[in-house]
């Protein structure tokens, strides 16, 4: 279920100065994850396996750290330098993003 | 640093039974990180690519938790079952792999 | 290394208005945790502690959830509204707490 | 719901050997998460009582970690050796404790 940004008149995300950076870093797991699936393929011993879906899992928590920080210094920043209702569902967002990176 | 499995005589991995079902799961990650990078070149919302990097970084656990249940179903178990040094080593391995996942 | 809050003239921290029910969640932890000791002091089933660890943490993850929230809605918003470097420092500082958290 | 293990006519846990271990490394953690509930009746600044939860939290994951390696090495690799069923419901025991670390 996407949410739509409420009532935001200026669509650009707030990684927009750094998209080539986000896309590189993106691009960089799904090799990794490509490679995984070339390592069961071979039959490569389970515990090397295991070894890179854990980097990969931390690349993929580097990612949303990167894409988080950017959201708060821009997103969060302009909805709390306008203040009112949409800074309070901007920060309320944000902490409900959190909490899904801390449990995933 | 890729660890071979020490005097392994049989090379077969403990997710030869499943391989299908192990290459789908992981391929199903790589389709979800696929589908992220293309959110960031559209310029999707910061908040709702969050939400899918949440749902990869849970995919890719649990394709690591696959993975672990067969090798101690199969690797560990038949290491354990002859015994000796290869035993406490493949017991050893295995406790390192978790302790990666768990703070991953 | 404890972090003062740079030139911050008001030393009332985010959670101030909440503090009784951070104190019962945190006192509440701390129970879960003598709670595990005394397991082990019987002897009980690996398991059966395994289980009651894995709340505990999941509590204090809570914890730094509801601490981190209240954080973004009264610290962070404060700089953000006065705004300058000591937006930018905040920020920087929230981030970084972030990281700890989602590798924790 | 406390699972007792089923049919052990030793009663005695995997981590028998290495109790005293066990207790200081979980006394510490109640330390910790003492010294946090300070942290807040003292008005802490945030930040640093979020750095202290991390603390602790990855404390907590220590302990789940040694009591997992013990279990493994005692009470799993009794239940393989022995085989049968008792085997199969040890195994898969411990690899539902392991996911719940793994998302805890």
């Amino acid at each position: 279920m996407p949410t739509t940004p409420p009532a935001d008149p200026t669509p650009e995300p707030g990684y927009a100065g750094t998209k080539p950076q986000h896309l590189a870093r993106i691009r960089r797991v799904e090799g990794q994850v490509r490679g995984i699936a070339r390592m069961v393929e071979q039959d490569t011993y389970c515990i090397d396996i295991l070894t890179q879906v854990a980097a990969a899992t931390r690349a993929l928590q580097a990612v949303s750290l990167k894409l988080l920080d950017e959201h708060l210094a821009h997103c969060v920043t302009d909805a709390v330098t306008a203040g009112g209702e949409e800074a309070e569902t901007k920060l309320a967002e944000a902490s409900a993003a959190i909490a899904r990176l801390v449990r995933s």
